[in-house]
């Protein structure tokens, strides 16, 4: 089943990730000696999806730290922040990296006052905090999101939100894994999710592995399935979500909202509070990476299009709030989404751990 | 220039070809010698592009009849309806196929009093007499649309309705190129459609080859350019219009046109008459194509997705006439899209000629 895919580990001064750009045709694992590699494989998407990309920050510290063999616990901690600000340098989107870095910076700083072998169990320990939680997070998502679904609908999702975007079972599809295990039946359309092919790629791998009925469409096909009555909900990640709910997520997002929104059909935001950045007051502040036009003009080897063409390449894109029926946190459905809403669930310097139920509105009208 | 691309042409028996499957990395060349190599062409998309299907249509019957040696003219009209049947098989939505091949098989049964010799020379006559029209259908509606692009704007457009598309300069695109010659001066968004990608290869190609300003996003960016005040008009082309005005048209079509109408951006289709429908009251009884799941797939020659995965490929999608803000033909642009309005400027049975200017309604209030 789904929780048993090890998108992301750490044992013994090895961070080792699932390859995700080998997938589906080869199951192949890369161990990450050093900092370098790991940032290589963020860069290049090798590890992707927002709480992934936490994980890795804090195991990539971990890495920075780990050859330090002198006694000066100042020097460990600097190293910390430099490997920190290095990795902090190879997404600009994701919000979940900056937080993870962040937290391994804190926590560095508590270690002024121990010596070097304490101070780096205090690292390794934060690290596997962060990988810990998310755990948690996504399977507190799932709970009170598997309600979204009811018994033969068919879902809507875009790019992977799943187990291998997460150290756990994901958000979007963690949704889905859950109202599985509930008992509910239900058939799930995945967009391709041009141009990285995240959809076609790995989530039907997912979903297929986990015995849910999948069928892959491309994104410019979702409008019709719509117009046809065939989505009754859609259910998407995200990559950071500013102080008044608005949503970075995959490109293609945006697009999914706009449509949801013209059929009447609910759209539904998965996403831990690790993914809320509220130092970002709305969502036309939020950095969107724009990626190699290599990845448009063709896919993986092949060159497709007219060579030399101009290519735009925006790697996410921002739904409003107002287009967002709910976000499914780990705490409960923030709905209606707005400032308010957003602030009541979700606390600055929270310390991620779920406080129970709260739903703040009704999702469900 | 555009206007040369020699997309179908018919000499001395043999229908010759583009082979669009191959571009924009290979110009090469198709020589139909039979009926069936047509077919495969058609059904393979190695000439596509519904007013080009007229055309082929023509020729392909013509290719039936041409090695009829007999002296029984009722033989040879016999061969032109069955040629007529087979090459209806092949795709199932354009209506300009149908168009050509029932413009043929009228021709072949005004032949009963002629010998085999006039009625081949009257058959060929007609293949050549759609292809003439065909061009003229081009220019004319370069030359109304031309008005919906203002200086400075930004155009986007799905698929390829150019000169690959036809026998001449296109339709959606002819209106770009018209606009170019009367020194416009503007850019162009292609979207890339997938699955086949006939904006990647096609339409970038030609425009490149034009010197029109064309950048290349995927399908599921053109939300976002929209949302960013990026696009100023959309224009495409249509496969199918009923009698309502609703449009069949590549898929993501429809996406576009509700996208358009989100953002208070004019949607306009550039198709000829021939490509309405009349005894089709809307669209909900257009037939809609759908194509291999390898299409979706895979991306070029690789196989990208989980094998074995469901796949739904619809290859054209259905826009209900009050999404669009008008609909460019030869004889001028219909708005708003309605029934009577389509009515007044489509008749059954036109001579497809074009009668002067008529603009129903007024589409740049």
């Amino acid at each position: 089943m789904s929780t048993a895919i090890p998108t992301i580990r750490y044992s013994q001064g090895i961070v080792k990730l699932i390859d995700q750009t080998r997938l589906p045709h080869k199951l192949v694992f890369i161990n990450c000696r050093d900092v370098a590699t790991l940032w290589e494989a963020i860069k290049a998407l090798r590890v992707r999806g927002a709480p992934a990309l936490g994980v890795a920050a804090g195991f990539g510290v971990v890495l920075g730290i780990k050859t330090y063999r002198g006694e000066d616990v100042g020097e460990l901690i600097a190293i910390a922040h430099q490997t920190a600000e290095y990795l902090a340098t190879s997404r600009p989107t994701a919000v979940n990296l900056f937080y993870g870095l962040s937290r391994m910076r804190r926590r560095a700083e508590l270690c002024r006052r121990m010596d070097v072998k304490a101070a780096r169990k205090a690292l390794i320990a934060e690290a596997f905090a962060i990988y810990e939680e998310d755990r948690a997070l996504c399977r507190n998502i799932g709970r009170y999101g598997a309600a979204v679904i009811k018994n033969g609908q068919s879902v809507l999702t875009v790019c992977n939100a799943g187990a291998l975007a997460t150290a756990d079972y994901g958000t979007a599809l963690g949704v889905m894994y859950s109202a599985k295990a509930l008992g509910k039946n239900f058939k799930v359309y995945a967009c391709e999710t041009r141009p990285l092919l995240q959809g076609a790629r790995l989530t039907t791998w997912e979903l297929m592995r986990a015995k849910i009925d999948v069928t892959l469409i491309c994104d410019n096909m979702a409008a019709t399935l719509m117009q046809q009555g065939k989505v009754d909900v859609v259910i998407t990640g995200a990559d950071r979500i500013s102080a008044n709910g608005d949503s970075a997520n995959k490109i293609g997002t945006y697009m999914l909202a706009v449509l949801a929104k013209y059929h009447k059909i609910p759209f539904y935001i998965a996403a831990p509070s690790t993914t809320f950045d509220l130092s970002i007051t709305d969502g036309s502040k939020i950095p969107i990476e724009e990626r190699h036009p290599d990845e448009v003009t063709g896919f993986g080897g092949a060159r497709t299009a007219t060579p030399g063409v101009k290519v735009y390449n925006p790697a996410f894109d921002v739904t409003d709030h107002s287009l967002i029926t709910g976000i499914i946190t780990e705490r409960g459905i923030i709905a209606p989404v707005n400032r308010r809403n957003v602030k009541l669930s979700v606390s600055v310097g929270s310390t991620l751990e779920p406080r129970g139920v709260r739903s703040c509105g009704n999702a469900f009208r």
